[in-house]
Protein backbone atom coordinates (compact mmCIF):
# COMPACT_ATOMS: atom_id res chain seq x y z
CA UNK A 1 0.00 0.00 0.00
CA UNK A 2 1.63 3.03 -1.10
CA UNK A 3 -0.08 6.62 -0.31
CA UNK A 4 -0.83 7.85 -3.95
CA UNK A 5 -4.14 8.57 -2.99
CA UNK A 6 -3.39 12.97 -3.66
CA UNK A 7 -0.33 12.29 -6.80
CA UNK A 8 -3.18 13.37 -9.37
CA UNK A 9 -5.55 15.31 -8.17
CA UNK A 10 -8.93 15.81 -10.58
CA UNK A 11 -9.69 19.66 -9.45
CA UNK A 12 -9.37 22.34 -7.29
CA UNK A 13 -10.79 20.54 -4.43
CA UNK A 14 -8.83 17.68 -4.66
CA UNK A 15 -5.38 19.71 -5.24
CA UNK A 16 -6.33 21.93 -1.94
CA UNK A 17 -6.79 18.99 -0.28
CA UNK A 18 -3.54 17.12 -0.96
CA UNK A 19 -1.51 20.58 -0.62
CA UNK A 20 -3.47 20.13 3.17
CA UNK A 21 -2.18 16.89 3.50
CA UNK A 22 1.49 17.67 2.59
CA UNK A 23 1.39 20.93 4.55
CA UNK A 24 0.60 18.62 7.16
CA UNK A 25 3.00 15.99 7.17
CA UNK A 26 5.60 18.92 7.04
CA UNK A 27 4.31 21.18 10.23
CA UNK A 28 2.50 19.47 11.50
CA UNK A 29 -1.51 20.83 12.97
CA UNK A 30 -0.35 23.22 15.40
CA UNK A 31 2.12 24.55 12.55
CA UNK A 32 -0.90 24.21 9.36
CA UNK A 33 -2.20 27.40 8.62
CA UNK A 34 -4.02 28.58 5.33
CA UNK A 35 -1.42 30.72 4.61
CA UNK A 36 1.11 27.50 4.43
CA UNK A 37 -1.04 25.47 2.44
CA UNK A 38 -1.26 28.77 0.03
CA UNK A 39 2.33 28.55 -0.13
CA UNK A 40 2.47 24.54 -1.06
CA UNK A 41 -0.87 24.95 -3.56
CA UNK A 42 1.13 28.66 -4.51
CA UNK A 43 -1.95 29.82 -4.45
CA UNK A 44 -3.41 33.05 -2.78
CA UNK A 45 -4.98 31.78 0.46
CA UNK A 46 -8.50 33.75 -0.80
CA UNK A 47 -8.49 30.60 -2.96
CA UNK A 48 -8.68 27.66 0.00
CA UNK A 49 -11.05 30.44 1.80
CA UNK A 50 -13.32 30.22 -1.29
CA UNK A 51 -13.54 26.54 -0.57
CA UNK A 52 -13.07 26.03 3.34
CA UNK A 53 -14.06 28.62 5.82
CA UNK A 54 -11.66 27.50 8.20
CA UNK A 55 -8.08 25.54 8.92
CA UNK A 56 -10.76 22.88 10.88
CA UNK A 57 -13.17 22.87 7.58
CA UNK A 58 -10.41 21.56 5.73
CA UNK A 59 -8.34 19.12 7.90
CA UNK A 60 -11.67 17.24 8.51
CA UNK A 61 -12.32 17.56 4.46
CA UNK A 62 -9.09 15.99 4.22
CA UNK A 63 -9.27 12.96 6.60
CA UNK A 64 -12.95 12.47 4.76
CA UNK A 65 -11.24 12.21 1.48
CA UNK A 66 -8.80 9.66 2.95
CA UNK A 67 -11.32 7.61 4.46
CA UNK A 68 -13.47 7.82 1.32
CA UNK A 69 -10.64 6.45 -0.30
CA UNK A 70 -9.79 3.27 1.69
CA UNK A 71 -13.52 2.63 1.88
CA UNK A 72 -13.23 1.64 -1.95
CA UNK A 73 -9.89 -0.16 -1.06
CA UNK A 74 -11.30 -1.67 1.49
CA UNK A 75 -14.60 -2.60 -0.24
CA UNK A 76 -13.38 -4.34 -3.50
CA UNK A 77 -13.85 -7.70 -4.36
CA UNK A 78 -14.12 -10.76 -1.25
CA UNK A 79 -11.67 -12.29 1.14
CA UNK A 80 -9.80 -14.82 -0.72
CA UNK A 81 -7.23 -16.13 1.47
CA UNK A 82 -8.14 -15.17 4.95
CA UNK A 83 -5.47 -16.26 6.85
CA UNK A 84 -2.66 -14.92 4.59
CA UNK A 85 -4.84 -11.92 4.42
CA UNK A 86 -4.56 -11.62 8.43
CA UNK A 87 -0.72 -12.45 8.34
CA UNK A 88 0.09 -10.00 5.59
CA UNK A 89 -1.60 -7.61 7.62
CA UNK A 90 0.44 -7.93 10.60
CA UNK A 91 3.78 -7.88 8.79
CA UNK A 92 2.40 -4.52 6.90
CA UNK A 93 1.69 -2.90 10.73
CA UNK A 94 5.12 -4.87 12.26
CA UNK A 95 7.69 -4.24 9.71
CA UNK A 96 10.30 -2.40 11.33
CA UNK A 97 11.59 -1.18 8.21
CA UNK A 98 8.66 1.09 7.69
CA UNK A 99 8.62 2.45 3.95
CA UNK A 100 9.12 6.13 5.01
CA UNK A 101 6.58 7.68 3.55
CA UNK A 102 4.12 5.45 4.81
CA UNK A 103 5.48 6.33 8.03
CA UNK A 104 5.13 9.65 7.82
CA UNK A 105 1.12 9.10 6.34
CA UNK A 106 0.65 7.09 9.77
CA UNK A 107 1.94 9.89 11.50
CA UNK A 108 0.06 12.40 10.32
CA UNK A 109 -3.24 11.25 10.77
CA UNK A 110 -2.24 9.75 14.22
CA UNK A 111 -1.33 13.57 15.28
CA UNK A 112 -4.90 14.51 13.96
CA UNK A 113 -6.10 12.26 16.87
CA UNK A 114 -5.44 14.61 19.73
CA UNK A 115 -7.85 16.70 17.93
CA UNK A 116 -10.65 14.69 18.79
CA UNK A 117 -10.33 14.76 23.33
CA UNK A 118 -11.79 18.49 22.63
CA UNK A 119 -13.18 18.66 19.25
CA UNK A 120 -16.99 16.27 18.40
CA UNK A 121 -16.32 17.00 14.62
CA UNK A 122 -12.81 14.90 14.75
CA UNK A 123 -14.43 12.36 17.24
CA UNK A 124 -17.14 11.75 14.89
CA UNK A 125 -14.56 11.08 12.24
CA UNK A 126 -12.49 8.72 14.11
CA UNK A 127 -15.66 6.91 15.37
CA UNK A 128 -16.43 6.27 11.68
CA UNK A 129 -12.74 5.54 10.66
CA UNK A 130 -12.33 2.75 13.50
CA UNK A 131 -15.32 0.91 12.37
CA UNK A 132 -14.75 0.96 8.74
CA UNK A 133 -11.29 -0.96 9.69
CA UNK A 134 -12.31 -3.01 12.31
CA UNK A 135 -15.22 -4.27 10.20
CA UNK A 136 -12.66 -5.13 7.47
CA UNK A 137 -10.64 -7.43 9.53
CA UNK A 138 -13.93 -8.73 11.05
CA UNK A 139 -15.01 -9.60 7.57
CA UNK A 140 -11.97 -11.35 6.97
CA UNK A 141 -12.24 -13.28 10.13
CA UNK A 142 -15.87 -14.34 8.95
CA UNK A 143 -14.56 -15.56 5.81
CA UNK A 144 -11.68 -17.66 7.46
CA UNK A 145 -14.83 -19.11 10.00
CA UNK A 146 -17.29 -19.42 6.72
CA UNK A 147 -15.25 -21.27 5.00
CA UNK A 148 -14.69 -23.39 7.93
CA UNK A 149 -10.53 -22.70 7.76
CA UNK A 150 -11.07 -20.88 11.23
CA UNK A 151 -12.09 -21.50 14.81
CA UNK A 152 -15.81 -20.39 15.76
CA UNK A 153 -14.40 -17.45 17.68
CA UNK A 154 -15.72 -14.06 18.37
CA UNK A 155 -14.38 -12.27 14.75
CA UNK A 156 -15.63 -8.94 16.08
CA UNK A 157 -13.63 -8.77 19.53
CA UNK A 158 -10.98 -10.75 17.61
CA UNK A 159 -10.43 -7.59 14.85
CA UNK A 160 -10.68 -4.96 17.61
CA UNK A 161 -8.37 -6.46 19.47
CA UNK A 162 -5.81 -6.78 16.26
CA UNK A 163 -7.04 -2.84 15.38
CA UNK A 164 -6.14 -1.38 18.72
CA UNK A 165 -2.80 -3.45 19.47
CA UNK A 166 -2.15 -1.88 15.96
CA UNK A 167 -3.31 1.64 16.85
CA UNK A 168 -1.07 1.68 19.93
CA UNK A 169 1.66 0.74 18.01
CA UNK A 170 1.51 3.04 15.49
CA UNK A 171 1.20 5.46 18.44
CA UNK A 172 4.50 3.88 20.15
CA UNK A 173 6.39 4.36 16.92
CA UNK A 174 5.41 8.01 16.81
CA UNK A 175 5.72 8.81 20.44
CA UNK A 176 9.08 7.30 21.05
CA UNK A 177 12.78 6.29 20.27
CA UNK A 178 12.04 2.41 20.45
CA UNK A 179 11.26 0.48 17.95
CA UNK A 180 12.92 -3.22 19.39
CA UNK A 181 9.15 -4.07 20.97
CA UNK A 182 7.57 -4.39 17.21
CA UNK A 183 9.22 -7.99 16.61
CA UNK A 184 7.54 -9.18 20.32
CA UNK A 185 4.68 -7.46 19.44
CA UNK A 186 4.30 -9.51 16.07
CA UNK A 187 4.79 -12.90 17.37
CA UNK A 188 2.28 -12.41 20.77
CA UNK A 189 -0.37 -11.20 18.15
CA UNK A 190 1.07 -14.19 16.31
CA UNK A 191 0.80 -16.96 18.74
CA UNK A 192 -3.15 -15.52 20.07
CA UNK A 193 -4.06 -15.83 16.15
CA UNK A 194 -2.58 -19.51 16.07
CA UNK A 195 -4.56 -20.56 19.38
CA UNK A 196 -7.45 -18.57 18.82
CA UNK A 197 -8.47 -18.38 15.44
CA UNK A 198 -6.15 -20.74 13.34
CA UNK A 199 -6.17 -24.05 15.33
CA UNK A 200 -8.88 -26.05 15.27
CA UNK A 201 -7.40 -28.66 17.60
CA UNK A 202 -6.25 -26.63 21.14
CA UNK A 203 -9.15 -27.07 23.82
CA UNK A 204 -10.91 -23.33 24.40
CA UNK A 205 -10.17 -23.11 28.18
CA UNK B 1 -5.40 4.30 41.94
CA UNK B 2 -6.61 8.03 42.15
CA UNK B 3 -4.67 11.15 40.94
CA UNK B 4 -3.91 12.77 44.32
CA UNK B 5 -0.22 13.29 43.29
CA UNK B 6 -1.29 17.40 42.87
CA UNK B 7 -3.48 17.30 45.88
CA UNK B 8 -1.07 18.73 48.38
CA UNK B 9 1.68 20.63 46.37
CA UNK B 10 4.92 21.21 49.28
CA UNK B 11 6.36 24.11 47.52
CA UNK B 12 6.16 26.88 44.58
CA UNK B 13 8.02 24.72 42.22
CA UNK B 14 5.12 21.88 42.99
CA UNK B 15 1.89 24.37 43.47
CA UNK B 16 3.16 25.39 39.73
CA UNK B 17 3.09 21.99 38.10
CA UNK B 18 -0.37 21.46 39.73
CA UNK B 19 -1.62 24.28 38.32
CA UNK B 20 0.08 23.22 34.77
CA UNK B 21 -1.39 20.04 34.95
CA UNK B 22 -5.19 21.69 35.68
CA UNK B 23 -4.98 23.98 32.89
CA UNK B 24 -3.87 21.19 30.50
CA UNK B 25 -6.77 19.04 31.97
CA UNK B 26 -9.28 21.71 31.28
CA UNK B 27 -8.09 23.58 28.09
CA UNK B 28 -5.87 21.56 25.95
CA UNK B 29 -2.52 21.42 24.92
CA UNK B 30 -3.21 24.13 22.41
CA UNK B 31 -5.45 26.22 24.56
CA UNK B 32 -2.26 26.39 27.42
CA UNK B 33 -0.67 29.33 27.89
CA UNK B 34 1.54 30.75 31.02
CA UNK B 35 -1.20 33.07 31.37
CA UNK B 36 -3.74 30.64 31.94
CA UNK B 37 -1.69 28.88 34.59
CA UNK B 38 -1.23 32.10 36.23
CA UNK B 39 -4.81 32.45 36.38
CA UNK B 40 -5.31 29.03 37.53
CA UNK B 41 -2.62 29.31 40.50
CA UNK B 42 -4.14 33.09 40.62
CA UNK B 43 -0.17 34.19 40.59
CA UNK B 44 1.55 36.65 38.16
CA UNK B 45 2.59 35.09 35.11
CA UNK B 46 6.50 36.62 35.90
CA UNK B 47 6.47 34.13 38.73
CA UNK B 48 5.75 31.26 36.33
CA UNK B 49 8.64 32.43 34.24
CA UNK B 50 10.94 32.81 37.37
CA UNK B 51 11.29 29.21 37.34
CA UNK B 52 10.43 28.38 33.89
CA UNK B 53 10.99 29.66 30.65
CA UNK B 54 8.35 28.53 28.38
CA UNK B 55 5.46 26.48 27.85
CA UNK B 56 7.17 23.20 27.06
CA UNK B 57 9.88 23.44 30.10
CA UNK B 58 6.67 23.48 32.05
CA UNK B 59 5.10 20.65 30.41
CA UNK B 60 7.65 18.39 30.15
CA UNK B 61 8.55 19.49 34.40
CA UNK B 62 4.60 18.27 34.84
CA UNK B 63 5.28 15.16 33.38
CA UNK B 64 8.87 14.17 34.48
CA UNK B 65 7.19 14.67 37.90
CA UNK B 66 4.41 12.50 37.55
CA UNK B 67 6.87 9.31 36.15
CA UNK B 68 8.87 9.81 39.10
CA UNK B 69 5.39 9.43 41.31
CA UNK B 70 4.77 6.82 39.42
CA UNK B 71 7.98 4.94 39.56
CA UNK B 72 7.81 5.07 43.57
CA UNK B 73 4.41 3.67 43.04
CA UNK B 74 5.48 0.66 41.23
CA UNK B 75 8.80 0.19 42.81
CA UNK B 76 7.14 -0.43 46.29
CA UNK B 77 7.40 -3.87 47.32
CA UNK B 78 7.48 -7.06 45.61
CA UNK B 79 5.15 -9.34 43.48
CA UNK B 80 2.51 -11.51 45.93
CA UNK B 81 0.28 -12.44 43.84
CA UNK B 82 1.25 -11.71 39.57
CA UNK B 83 -2.28 -13.42 38.57
CA UNK B 84 -4.45 -11.59 40.43
CA UNK B 85 -2.41 -8.32 39.81
CA UNK B 86 -2.09 -8.95 35.95
CA UNK B 87 -5.97 -9.56 35.92
CA UNK B 88 -6.60 -6.55 38.09
CA UNK B 89 -4.34 -4.36 35.75
CA UNK B 90 -6.86 -5.89 32.51
CA UNK B 91 -9.90 -4.52 34.61
CA UNK B 92 -8.82 -1.35 35.91
CA UNK B 93 -7.74 -0.54 32.14
CA UNK B 94 -10.80 -2.31 30.46
CA UNK B 95 -13.70 -0.93 32.74
CA UNK B 96 -16.29 0.60 31.00
CA UNK B 97 -17.17 2.83 33.65
CA UNK B 98 -14.39 4.57 34.24
CA UNK B 99 -13.56 7.04 37.10
CA UNK B 100 -14.24 10.75 35.61
CA UNK B 101 -11.25 11.92 36.99
CA UNK B 102 -8.84 8.91 36.00
CA UNK B 103 -10.04 9.37 32.47
CA UNK B 104 -9.72 12.74 31.75
CA UNK B 105 -5.98 12.60 32.93
CA UNK B 106 -5.37 9.91 31.34
CA UNK B 107 -6.23 11.93 28.11
CA UNK B 108 -4.45 14.45 29.34
CA UNK B 109 -1.27 12.85 29.33
CA UNK B 110 -2.13 10.98 26.35
CA UNK B 111 -2.98 14.73 23.89
CA UNK B 112 1.07 15.44 24.80
CA UNK B 113 1.98 12.37 23.11
CA UNK B 114 1.30 14.39 19.62
CA UNK B 115 3.90 16.76 20.85
CA UNK B 116 7.00 13.87 20.87
CA UNK B 117 5.65 13.52 16.80
CA UNK B 118 7.85 16.99 16.18
CA UNK B 119 9.49 17.40 19.75
CA UNK B 120 12.19 15.15 21.02
CA UNK B 121 12.21 16.15 24.48
CA UNK B 122 8.35 14.88 24.05
CA UNK B 123 9.87 11.76 22.68
CA UNK B 124 12.68 11.56 24.70
CA UNK B 125 10.28 11.37 27.80
CA UNK B 126 8.00 8.98 26.60
CA UNK B 127 10.41 6.44 25.53
CA UNK B 128 11.57 6.40 29.44
CA UNK B 129 7.74 6.64 30.04
CA UNK B 130 6.96 3.28 28.44
CA UNK B 131 10.00 1.94 29.35
CA UNK B 132 8.91 2.13 33.19
CA UNK B 133 5.47 0.85 32.26
CA UNK B 134 6.36 -2.51 30.13
CA UNK B 135 9.43 -2.69 33.34
CA UNK B 136 6.73 -2.78 35.64
CA UNK B 137 4.47 -5.13 34.08
CA UNK B 138 7.45 -7.69 33.03
CA UNK B 139 8.19 -7.60 36.56
CA UNK B 140 4.71 -8.91 37.69
CA UNK B 141 4.90 -12.02 34.68
CA UNK B 142 8.79 -12.78 35.82
CA UNK B 143 7.84 -13.43 39.31
CA UNK B 144 4.70 -15.52 38.11
CA UNK B 145 7.69 -17.43 35.95
CA UNK B 146 9.86 -17.40 39.31
CA UNK B 147 7.24 -19.31 41.41
CA UNK B 148 6.08 -21.94 39.01
CA UNK B 149 2.34 -20.42 38.51
CA UNK B 150 3.00 -19.14 34.89
CA UNK B 151 4.15 -20.76 31.59
CA UNK B 152 7.48 -20.27 30.66
CA UNK B 153 7.07 -17.13 28.24
CA UNK B 154 8.71 -13.99 26.85
CA UNK B 155 8.23 -11.64 29.82
CA UNK B 156 9.17 -8.86 28.12
CA UNK B 157 6.70 -9.59 24.64
CA UNK B 158 4.13 -10.15 26.52
CA UNK B 159 4.43 -7.44 28.44
CA UNK B 160 4.65 -4.89 25.52
CA UNK B 161 1.78 -6.51 24.17
CA UNK B 162 -0.53 -6.07 27.01
CA UNK B 163 1.13 -2.26 27.29
CA UNK B 164 0.19 -1.56 23.42
CA UNK B 165 -3.04 -2.74 23.69
CA UNK B 166 -4.13 -0.72 27.04
CA UNK B 167 -2.40 2.28 25.07
CA UNK B 168 -4.25 1.81 21.78
CA UNK B 169 -7.41 1.15 23.94
CA UNK B 170 -6.60 4.40 25.55
CA UNK B 171 -5.94 6.09 22.39
CA UNK B 172 -9.61 5.22 20.98
CA UNK B 173 -11.52 5.78 24.59
CA UNK B 174 -10.02 9.77 24.06
CA UNK B 175 -11.14 9.96 20.21
CA UNK B 176 -14.11 7.88 19.54
CA UNK B 177 -17.56 8.33 20.64
CA UNK B 178 -17.89 4.17 21.01
CA UNK B 179 -16.60 1.97 24.06
CA UNK B 180 -18.75 -1.03 23.20
CA UNK B 181 -15.80 -2.70 21.91
CA UNK B 182 -14.01 -2.43 25.40
CA UNK B 183 -15.47 -6.14 26.82
CA UNK B 184 -14.57 -7.69 23.61
CA UNK B 185 -10.81 -6.55 24.00
CA UNK B 186 -10.51 -7.30 27.48
CA UNK B 187 -12.35 -11.11 26.99
CA UNK B 188 -9.67 -11.86 23.61
CA UNK B 189 -6.99 -10.10 25.84
CA UNK B 190 -7.93 -12.85 29.23
CA UNK B 191 -7.26 -15.34 26.41
CA UNK B 192 -4.64 -14.75 25.79
CA UNK B 193 -3.69 -14.72 29.18
CA UNK B 194 -4.81 -17.70 29.70
CA UNK B 195 -3.11 -20.03 26.72
CA UNK B 196 0.28 -17.72 26.86
CA UNK B 197 0.96 -17.39 30.69
CA UNK B 198 -1.41 -19.22 33.40
CA UNK B 199 -1.80 -22.76 31.35
CA UNK B 200 0.07 -25.25 31.87
CA UNK B 201 -0.77 -27.44 29.81
CA UNK B 202 -1.90 -25.96 26.76
CA UNK B 203 0.52 -27.21 23.32
CA UNK B 204 2.82 -23.85 22.34
CA UNK B 205 2.56 -24.37 18.89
Amino acid sequence: MTIDVFDDPADTREEILAATYRSLRDHGYAGLTIQTIGEELDRSPSLIYHHYEDKDALVLACLEYLLEYFQDELGQGGVDEPRARLEELLEWWFTVDQEEEWGAFVTTILELRSQAVHDPAYREHFTRSDRLFSESITAILQAGIDDGAFRECDPEAVAETIQTTVLGTVLRRSSTEDDDWLGGIHDELSYYLRTRVYAKTVSDE
